[in-house]
């Protein structure tokens, strides 16, 4: 290696906002924030989110200069190499110091909710700040702007946010595409907005900017520093310096200008690290002081909220089957027994809704008169763990994924919204399931069913993406036995980690006897046979509203042996036993045929056919809907049974497709945009 | 049926906004449009977008009052039925009068700039306005918030944006999740601010306002007017009034407000039609005074702007592939191949990026001097066809569709951003393939091949979303030659309905020799084979960067017989010939693999087992990371040849998989965040 080579021997990165906002680093770390190096995980620390993810070597540095211990100069040194584990090219939530992971634009500034939300000022206890820096791009996101306007609504005095403003972004100048008065429009929202003009020099004006931040109430504040990007180097301004190595040149003149040794490298001078020295004795003190208030003061308050763990829910509390509702009944109807069941008693869960909280049933009946926070008129009413995010979907998960991230997953968020609205959402709940955060949320209205308000409201194809992402359980339960199954699942601690998406119906399904709340965490379990105890030769497998219908086309199909079978998660069905699976599909020996109301895409892995939707949907009465596209129990009971027929030898026995060979057996509306499928 | 529940015969709908904006229609359709209600398709009407989509009856009923022929008495009767074809419980865009689909909320807002970006003011014979209904939850949504910002950057005088202000949402008062200062936060964004206190009863307001927006120059104008909503019925103001029926008694009660009989329904007065009478001979004059000074004054313009379709694209013009370059080339870099060649012949071509136009390459390489519109530093360079989104994703396809709604698909936007990203506009591409949009989506940066910038920008799980959305083709070309196929794909008639997204990637790619561009709207084809003419024993699919890997894994598992397929879209394979696929892949004969660096969902459909990701990525160099990640050529082959000694009984030949025993061979990274199919 050219022996200069080493001066950029990482070859990337993104050098431009570590240097340009540097004096923000100090003035937060050094001169605001208080945390304990020495234990990243003391409850009642300021939380530091970077939504500007990409600049996250400037937070891996100031992590170093603040005594972190992991963060020595080894980590720093594995920027963007896998050999070191952390110093990933964007923040990763397991790493001390590193609050959440906010990889992709926007989301981050939602993140920083956090506590933000959770923590109320009459509890004096928990008393901690949130920080968040935000760059031109999360400002541009419609995320960021939404969760902007909603911590403004929510008076989030506690919360600061800070704009890296150095007018450029990848493209070039900010001109280009970004001409917002900023600072009007979060006035405009409701924040304390306070200007530092020269960010690059006046390290004073930023510290008392958030000092003052401390002393506003009844609103977040805003600062709007104004940063060079690239600051010291030949490059700065420049858009070449966001996400590109400087170079050996710009490295060698940048090192000159400060008076360093340009051949030395991963060298701070001792006068750096004296000047962060105090930190580590400061955050033990917090600490100390923090324990002996908690303690000794406040012991009084419910030892639960501050377990280092989320609650183990107790599923006797829940009615068994035979006092459960008889008369058919909406799934998202049903779920609210297990709302209103657990919310009394465990005092982290947080239900919310984006505008739909009682067409969601994802509200408290009553205020339960909490003792851990108190009534708030500007968080709605039930006692500030019933969040109104406003029609701000993608704003509501993120500042979920912030919730869990709080403390060790101890808050449980439940969001909720028409299910298709997730899709809105849908990259926050991919950074859900990338940190492994616990999430639930309920999707209402999850297909045709919906009626009346048509195509666009009627989901296809968003539960594939839900099933195709890594960790994360789409669950969509039959009726309201499941839907109770369901819900144990998803507060289970085998769930810690991972988000829920829970697929609920407008419409009412009836209350089948096969079902079984503890059999939906196998994935998938027999709810019916024409043939006890016998191998079938055509197994049915339905989902949601459609075991209802698989039951009903079942019985026209007989005299064949006939199974049918609930699969309320395909991500729990595969974690079981091979044996398992193949004996319930009846693999090597039964037709298998799936009946859902959405898209076939992905059915093969189950099924040799699927009954599905190939095109969007329809603008119709929810009542004649599924007839009118084809989910009538006749119309589904003939086509499988051409099927049947098609493959049938002079023997009798049903001949089972190759790989390759799967069916759409399409059902849809002749009027309707043909999709690619219908060919 | 009782007689009185004739009054409620649909029992829904949403009847709150329809009331409370019924002045700021008669103010738009009577007085303040100009359009031609016996021809909806004049190309320089003024176009009406309803971004609160819910409030389609008022849209409805005021085409009714202008005269649009198919929105007669019985059109508005079929509201909700779906025996009367139009009048959905949201508008679609097939309907007369009706531009776009703007269901979801929020998108609609975007989907107005239309042409109020196309239209540049320098060409006086396009000169029509943009007018946009936008609703609290537009304001709330972040699309809608991308978009405001956006219009007003890009300085569209020719866009009016009104907001309903009804206070009202489906959970109740706005104030419980929403109190921005709209009108600050606007004139923040650039507009010009206009307000009408009392939108009920001040028709001489909104016209006022309206007119005076038309003389508004450099800016957009909002105007924000205040309405009640369920305006002259008891539910007035209240959330009840949004989305569910009246009741008989409220039907009762406003009729009897207004002095109508009670008993009569569908009864509009004679002296109200007469009132919108003149609209029909003024559409006409518009037309015809329009017509005139088009086809003498300006009849030097390009007549292709004004065709009444797309262009067809002339393949010739590209370079035949073995003029291509040798070297191996990112597909990103070779996609500029086709929009270099393609962008100085066709003018309606309109390319975009979210802020990464050179790392994308959908950028012009020159300044084309085009002779339909001039350069605007507003729109920053390249003569008003590079549009420079800012970072704003979901704004950025919202507004491309409403472009290419513009006048019947005549306009072709191409729009870029890293791949991942296009999971924050997925939503838009969706309302793209529902309305038959066609859109061409550059999504670079398209797997693990991402590097350094980790697991938060590297997709796993969305190009299954993509695949399984109806009516959308998702296209991931192998080498250069494929990226010529798949841009005339998308660029053909084949297409002209239906979006595309292109995944290409961030590294450079090897040329391969087996590919064929013609070949690529087969969905899949042979690109080697080790024994030429025989059946394959081992099929193995790849697609995009992954095919080049098959090729060196192949070459691994011989002496067997390998065939490598490359399938760069699943979309169009589906619709070959059942006899082409099967031979393709040797279905029943060969045990077919698919090599993906995405997730293994889906691939059950065309493959006995898959190569593939079961964990979202990792941040380390890319040229090591397919290495790290278990990529390599020869940890593939060692783990398909297991897979095949597995199932390789004595006499040689290979056992197939049965449907359900489909294999996930499993690649991945221990440190990683195992899924759900870790197991």
């Amino acid at each position: 290696m050219d022996p200069t080579e080493k001066l950029v021997q990482f070859k990337g990165g993104h050098p431009g906002t570590a240097m340009g906002a540097a004096l923000i680093g100090v003035a937060l770390w050094r001169h605001t924030m208080r945390f304990n190096p020495k234990n990243p995980e003391w409850f009642n620390r300021d939380r530091f989110v970077l939504s500007a993810g990409h600049a996250c070597l400037w937070q891996y540095i100031h992590l170093h200069l603040a005594g972190y211990e992991v963060w020595g100069m080894d980590a720093l040194k594995g920027y963007h190499n896998p050999d070191f584990e952390i110093a990933a090219g964007h923040p990763e939530i397991e790493f001390p110091g590193v609050e959440v992971t906010t990889g992709l634009l926007g989301q981050g500034v939602a993140n920083a909710h956090l506590g933000a939300v959770y923590n109320r000022p009459e509890v004096a206890v928990v008393d901690n700040r949130v920080y968040c820096l935000v760059s031109d791009g999360c400002l541009q996101e419609g995320v960021g702007q939404e969760a902007l306007s909603l911590a403004a609504h929510l008076k989030l005095d506690n919360l600061t946010v800070i704009y890296d403003d150095n007018s450029v972004t990848v493209d070039g100048s900010i001109d280009h595409c970004f001409t917002d008065d900023t600072s009007a429009k979060m006035k405009a929202n409701g924040f304390h907005v306070l200007e530092v003009m020269d960010g690059d020099n006046d390290l004073h004006g930023i510290i008392s900017a958030l000092d003052t931040a401390k002393t506003i109430k009844d609103k977040p504040t805003f600062i709007h520093i104004r940063t060079t990007i690239g600051y010291s180097s030949r490059k700065a301004n420049a858009g070449s310096a966001h996400g590109a190595m400087l170079g050996v040149t710009e490295v060698t003149y940048v090192k000159q200008q400060f008076g360093f040794d340009v051949d030395k490298r991963f060298v701070v001078p001792q006068e750096i690290y004296d000047y962060f020295a105090s930190l580590t004795e400061l955050g033990a003190e917090y600490e100390s002081t923090w324990n002996e208030l908690f303690h000794t003061t406040y012991a009084r308050l419910n030892s639960r909220v501050y377990a280092k763990e989320a609650p183990t829910f107790d599923a006797s509390l829940l009615p068994p089957k035979n006092e459960l509702p008889k008369a058919p009944q909406a799934t998202r109807k049903s779920s609210h027994i297990v709302v209103s069941t657990f919310a009394p008693w465990y005092k982290t869960l947080m239900l919310a809704s984006a505008d739909l909280m009682e067409s969601t049933f994802v509200h408290w009946q009553k205020n339960f008169g909490l003792t851990f926070s108190q009534p708030s008129t500007s968080l709605g009413t039930c006692a500030g763990r019933q969040i109104r995010y406003g029609i701000r979907e993608f704003a509501m998960i993120s500042v979920a994924n912030g919730l869990n991230a709080y403390q060790n997953g101890m808050i449980i968020p439940v969001c909720s919204s028409y299910f298709q609205f997730w899709l809105y959402a849908a990259s926050g709940l991919r950074m859900s399931g990338l940190q492994g955060l616990r999430f639930i949320g309920i999707g209402t209205h999850d297909s045709i069913g919906v009626g009346e308000d048509g195509p666009t409201h009627q989901s296809i194809a968003l539960g594939t993406f839900f099933r195709a992402l890594p960790n994360c359980n789409l669950l969509r339960p039959a009726d309201v036995e499941e839907v109770l199954g369901c819900w144990l699942l998803a507060l289970s601690p085998s769930s810690s980690h991972t988000p829920t998406i829970m697929c609920l119906t407008r419409q009412a399904v009836p209350h089948l006897d096969g079902t079984d709340r503890s059999k939906v965490e196998k994935g998938a379990y027999v709810v019916w046979e024409s043939h006890e105890g016998t191998v079938p030769e055509i197994t049915l497998i339905g989902t949601g509203s459609e075991v209802a219908l698989c039951l009903r086309v079942g019985e026209l199909l007989a005299p064949r042996r006939v199974r049918v079978v609930s699969m309320p998660s395909q991500d729990h069905f595969i974690r079981q036993m091979k044996a398992y699976r193949d004996d319930l599909l009846g693999v090597g020996e039964a037709l298998v045929v799936a009946v859902e109301a959405w898209g076939s895409y992905a059915w093969a892995r189950w099924a040799h056919a699927s009954v599905s939707m190939h095109t969007f949907g329809l603008s119709a009465p929810q009542e004649t809907l599924y007839e009118i596209l084809g989910f009538g129990p006749q119309t589904v009971a003939d086509k499988i049974g051409d099927l049947v027929s098609r493959r049938t030898g002079r023997d009798g026995v049903i001949e089972l497709p190759e790989m390759g060979e799967f069916e759409e057996l399409l059902v849809g509306y002749a009027k309707m945009h043909a999709g690619p499928h219908n060919i």
